[in-house]
């Protein structure tokens, strides 16, 4: 049987093994490799083939990640070989998952793609809290922008943010959240509504609301850690749990 | 039978009915009444028990829109009467659904709700394309904006966009094109890569790229129009026919 090379990048959702699309599950059904990350829910793989190829290219045991280099000779690699490799990614490929990076090396050995979009965390978290990203009156758009830069320091593009009516989601930014909180400081946002989801969808979920100034502290109560997502802006307050936390925080004032 | 109350605000993707999650499905087999959109397809209609009440709540024939505000009461009436209502949306509930109205509501009258979040066609749309909205170097951010303000203004979140390096999703605001052309104009960003896409993900698709210089020729080259999004960035090049544009682009100046 002549191989015929193809590559799909599938954006397997935020965690939920639910959160997956119909598209994203038949081009599984149909993989001869699958490569897959850290952040994809294992319970996906079950609907591949009993004959595919299910590699793990997420961060190792000893917490090195596997080099984009090496995934990316291993898509092409699979595919001249084995035909049909789906490259499995966490929320959506093109959300921070160097999916273009591995559209463009495929596409040097003339290598066909396609890409199933995923629910991102930046969307999909959020709306399971019941937190609008957009909210008329309240804001009119949402910006999500990376915590890890190539040159690991903070963003630009979140100075700017600051200074719009934008809702922020911040993705794989949770060590930086000090030095995001010090940001909204200095530009006088003490009050903004913040949220923090940890491990979003998945049954250990951990949630931490509150304004810039009492955040850190919120965190450190509902023991909030890496990785979560930061969800910043006017919005945060729809939250149903936000009321709750305001009468608790007049409760604390009151009795000082 | 007790009625139980219960509302559930799901994103039905954009377009293609397999871009829709299995939670949605999930959902929608358990609905009693079902209120859609009109950019919902009706394909997923089919996933609804055969007792359902699906009811159409986007806008008429002659183009007058459901008003919110009788969706609101509709969505709670049948929750009251009929159980679980599925409140089906075109995209994400929350990227300028009014999906966070619809929750405020219900909670006044204290039916639980739940968010099923879907594919937005900001996301879902680039991704099919294969343009990636983020890219190592090139983006560290993607900002989604509405293209129709409830005061009929352009966004002034967009001017903000502009400046930074983040790629914009425009949603909504394909009528505003000319402006939104003159406002990357005069801030001299004539060389933008912007794409537009009608009918992302359906039969019907069309397409067109070019820069800001040139798209809204190249618009009606392609006979692009309503509804379509509006995407400018750098990311917009890595389009695999931006290059055959430019080579086209090329000659077409080598002729003249």
């Amino acid at each position: 049987m002549q191989i015929k090379p193809f590559i799909t990048l599938v954006g397997a959702g935020p965690g939920d093994p639910d959160l997956i699309t119909l598209k994203a599950v038949k081009a599984i059904e149909q993989a001869n490799v699958i490569l897959y990350d850290a952040l994809v829910n294992e319970e996906i793989l079950n609907y591949a083939n009993a004959d595919c190829t299910k590699i793990y290219v997420g961060k190792r045991a000893e917490r090195i990640s596997t080099s984009q280099d090496y995934i990316n000779k291993l898509l092409v690699d699979y595919a001249l070989t084995h035909g049909h490799v789906v490259r499995l990614k966490g929320g959506d490929p093109f959300v921070f998952g160097r999916g273009g990076e591995e559209l463009d090396y495929a596409h040097q050995f003339n290598i066909p793609t396609a890409v199933i979009p995923g629910i991102s965390s930046s969307m999909g978290l959020t709306a399971l809290q019941q937190i609008p990203l957009t909210y008329r009156g309240i804001s009119e758009s949402f910006w999500v922008i990376t915590g890890s830069t190539s040159d690991g320091r903070l963003s630009d593009d979140l100075k700017h943010a600051i200074h719009t009516s934008a809702t922020v989601v911040v993705l794989m930014g949770y060590s930086k959240l000090p030095q995001i909180v010090e940001l909204y400081k200095n530009e006088g946002k003490h009050n903004l509504p913040i949220a923090l989801i940890q491990n979003g969808s998945l049954p250990t979920e951990r949630i931490a609301m509150g304004r810039i100034d009492t955040i850190l502290a919120e965190a450190e109560r509902n023991l909030v850690g890496v990785p979560a997502i930061i969800v910043l802006g006017e919005v945060v307050a729809k939250h149903r749990d936000f009321e709750k936390l305001k009468k608790n925080l007049k409760h604390t004032l009151a009795l000082q």
